[in-house]
């Protein structure tokens, strides 16, 4: 498997499929775990360094994760490799930029992927489509166990994990669902959902992670609590109680635009139909936001004869490193633009 | 012959056709005369001023002016029928306002209308597709000949023609064209046709005449001084060298984007029709831009499939008061915007 085969393709978890897939988009549980017997990375020399990736390495590889497993060399890939890897979210922005010994193991489908060697020497993650995070929690609960088997584990009998930053310190996980939430933005309730959101302790993010904006109306909610909670129970509470309230809200204020702004919602929704077909340069940031209405549409059935696997795909597709790796090519800015119009246009001109 | 006949049609003038048409839309020239033994508007009484109205449209009606001719009473209008004509340009904004008797005499195919009791006792206009100032001047005088022949007009021996506002003192004449002039705005070199117009003493004005802004790359060009210099010169100078000059910078600035930015062009272009084919809700000002864009687009051969008088016909059926007298009611801008967006819609997707 080779890099420019994953990325003509969606990943698995973001094929629109799974519970709730309307709303919630994809589930993740990330866990953040170091080895015992080494410094955190921060003090670690750069043989060190190399030393925690073999050792890592070797144990994740040696795992039964399906059909195909591949490793990348994070320190020795391309600048367009990384940003792809970046691009879905099979590694962090901070891993592709940081320096010294590091890789990443991706598993086939791109269900699983662990970082060696990011903020922590291991930080692995298990992603599935919708509210799927009972089940990404178990899968990733039993790749812990079996690496457990091979390897010790940094570990506290008080605290629990240890990681390098104290907020992950105790369980290391990290509990995240990819939400699209368009008509709360639509009907001006989305700072609620913020202000919901930090009430309870929870983290909100952009399509890309820390640090980045929400654009085309998706957002990462995670939790930030890792101590003294179990993991099942963070898992619990998203899964029946947090994820359900919000695609509740969501969900009633589509209702409240179907009833009434039918008019304002089938003009916003037909306009990025009309652009995404027709237009010959189109930005990133307009086409999020552009297949982003375009999804709510379709969702909410005013929009026929595109799917939602097409939407998704061209979400991925026509971000600038993929446009450019599918390409064979690097391009500016303008010729990005032009390239990721023509994708589009083509896509939903097949349907 | 009815407004909401003539209403759910284009003017002849303004059906995309004559000479120069991808730049000149239309070709007008007005005279303003006064009755002899009557004084001006401003200090006329109400029964002087039918006096001064039924005199004229006697005139003006006995003439030959085609298979039909229709007056209408202004001051007894309805409100919607007046903005109707205004929206045609049959009948000045502030001829629709004023109070007082005063009426108009519009021909069949509105190639000719004459405003009794507007500013001046009575303006006539001939109006052609294309760049036609020749024979619009040539009719307009052929029927300026035919009523003075039945009345007698203010006429000073050295003055000429006296009228209400000295700025039309002597000939009375006030040529006119309407320009569509999109490459220039678009490659940043419509502020150099402000100048140009200005230092040639030419008056610049938006698609509804004075006091409006130019919207949709719509310009009304017209004469200033007509004192001094004969109608035949006025003509002839716009007709030999001040349009044809405009038309060919224009028509350069339309080659300049071709080659530099063909990309550009063709995204501007295809946006136009696919918000026009898929917006729920337009406002006017939107629709002209929009229809602008997709004017050139055609004119430039960029776009196929649709026609310049379907075009020229949605800029004036999907004006507010055309919009609300074909569809046989008021409506808010809500429903206008609406209304609009339905019609451009299911007129272009025929094609």
């Amino acid at each position: 498997m080779k890099l420019n085969e994953i990325s003509s393709r969606t990943s698995e978890w973001f094929g629109g499929s799974g519970p709730l897939a309307d709303v919630v988009v994809s589930s993740r549980v990330r866990l953040a775990r170091n080895l015992a017997g080494f410094q955190f990375l921060s003090r670690c020399s750069s043989p060190q360094k190399t030393q925690i990736l073999e050792k890592l390495k070797a144990a994740v590889m040696s795992l039964d994760l399906g059909d195909e497993v591949f490793y990348i060399g994070i320190d020795k890939a391309a600048v367009l490799d990384k940003d792809v890897l970046v691009e879905r979210h099979l590694i962090s922005r901070q891993h592709a930029h940081a320096k010294g010994p590091r890789g990443v193991v991706i598993a086939n489908g791109e269900f699983f992927t662990a970082m060696i060697n990011e903020e922590d020497h291991l930080r692995m993650q298990v992603f599935k489509a919708g509210l799927q995070l009972r089940e990404c929690w178990e899968q990733i609960s039993k790749i812990d166990d079996m690496i457990e088997q091979k390897i010790d584990y940094a570990f506290h009998p008080r605290y629990g994990y240890l990681t390098a930053c104290p907020t992950n310190v105790g369980t290391g996980i990290r509990v995240s669902v990819m939400l699209h939430l368009p008509a709360l933005r639509m009907t001006g309730q989305i700072e609620k959902f913020f202000a919901a959101a930090k009430s309870m302790n929870l983290a909100v993010r952009g399509l890309f992670g820390e640090g980045t904006e929400a654009v085309g109306d998706f957002y990462q909610l995670s939790n930030q609590v890792t101590l003294g909670v179990s993991e099942v129970e963070i898992v619990d509470e998203f899964t029946d109680s947090t994820i359900p309230k919000i695609v509740e809200y969501e969900n009633l204020a589509r209702d409240q635009l179907l009833v009434k702004q039918p008019e304002m919602l089938d003009d916003k929704t037909s306009r990025a139909i009309g652009l995404l077909k027709n237009a010959r340069l189109i930005s990133s940031q307009e086409a999020l936001f552009l297949l982003s209405h375009l999804r709510m549409g379709v969702n909410m059935k005013r929009i026929t004869g595109v799917s939602i696997p097409v939407i998704n795909e061209l979400f991925m597709l026509t971000q600038p490193a993929h446009l450019q790796l599918n390409s064979g090519k690097r391009l500016e800015p303008a010729g990005r633009d032009r390239l990721r119009a023509e994708i589009i246009r083509s896509r939903l001109n097949q349907n």
